[in-house]
């Protein structure tokens, strides 16, 4: 087929299809609407996309994502810091927070384990997960894994880990209110709580 | 709603959200996708917006979207230059260009008459149009307006004009085999090759 765009326009579209659920209409369209805009919001949003890489950084204590060095959640002196709900990504935070059923404390793993992938514990934040739980104030662990093998197989290595630590600490697991096979992320917020209050202990 | 996001996560979402046909939760997505992604990979999106917005012009010729003087079909010696396409936006040629009926130039109104919204010929590049038509070498005007209302009214507005002057030139519109309503740009190729093939003189 002849060439059908300007290269800048066809290297927009390209980049905006690699964006997940955008297929090719999609990208053209949001290209086409770029194009169309005043600069100063097409600018925007080029800005907005390297403030984000730029100001973005990883929580030095649980690891959801932080603007500073501590995430807005554990520089909040009103969370209760006895409870620590173990996460697979900072979106799971998003999720339960919605829900707005828990008060406690996170820890992002930033993944699960997933051997055939080559993601064992050293590529997670277990250590720093380790570290934390031994700590005085922390009386419970409340694994908030997504409910898949792959979560599943995580939440059972943790459980191991915890109990074998030289302290007393509750672990919970959520409800299996969830789903099965479906995402934390995409759970709606009412599910999310009743798995939050009615999470079991091991 | 306690704050779920860092400034700049909430930010890029927002931006997100402004793209067409983009809600809340793909640009939720979207952002956290940005924030997953390679340092590079996410700047790529963002110096794409940029050149974009940077490196395109108006063609002078015909108005398409153009990275030189002159887009890439008014500078293609191969296409004949005796058949003018009239189109309301560079989105429109895109869509015929992929039915690959047509080997003539175009002409981008930029628009089309809508006096409700303050749209009238001035608004529009209907004069560079005219003064097009009035080249010995053309013969033919094509109207391929959208089939709506306004794009009526458009072409309607154009055959007098075209019409008036002192040069014999074939005006035609497309087939309406367009199904009324909908955007030119949504049509399928085929039915589009239809409407280019099935072309009425007015």
């Amino acid at each position: 087929m002849a060439k059908l765009y300007p290269d800048s326009i066809q290297n927009l579209i390209e980049r905006f299809a690699e964006l997940p659920g955008i297929g090719a209409r999609s990208a053209e369209r949001m290209a086409f609407y770029i194009l169309a805009s005043a600069r100063d919001e097409a600018m925007s949003l080029a800005i907005a996309i390297r403030d984000v890489k730029k100001n973005i950084r990883a929580c030095k204590r649980c690891f959801n994502v932080a603007e500073h060095e501590l995430c807005h959640i554990c520089s909040d002196y009103k969370r209760d810091n006895g409870l620590i709900c173990v996460v697979e990504l900072p979106r799971d935070i998003i999720a339960l927070e919605k829900c707005g059923g828990y008060n406690g404390e996170y820890h992002v793993l930033q993944g699960r384990l997933e051997p055939s992938a080559g993601v064992g514990p050293e590529q997670l934040r277990i250590q720093e997960l380790i570290t934390r739980v031994a700590e005085p104030e922390v009386r419970e662990v409340i694994l908030a894994l997504n409910p898949t093998t792959e979560g599943d197989i995580t939440a059972t290595y943790l459980i191991e880990l915890i109990s074998g630590l030289d302290k007393e600490v509750i672990i919970t697991r959520l409800a299996r209110g969830l789903a099965s096979g479906t995402d934390l992320e995409a759970t709606a917020p009412s599910s999310l709580e009743y798995a939050l209050k009615g999470r079991q202990r091991v």
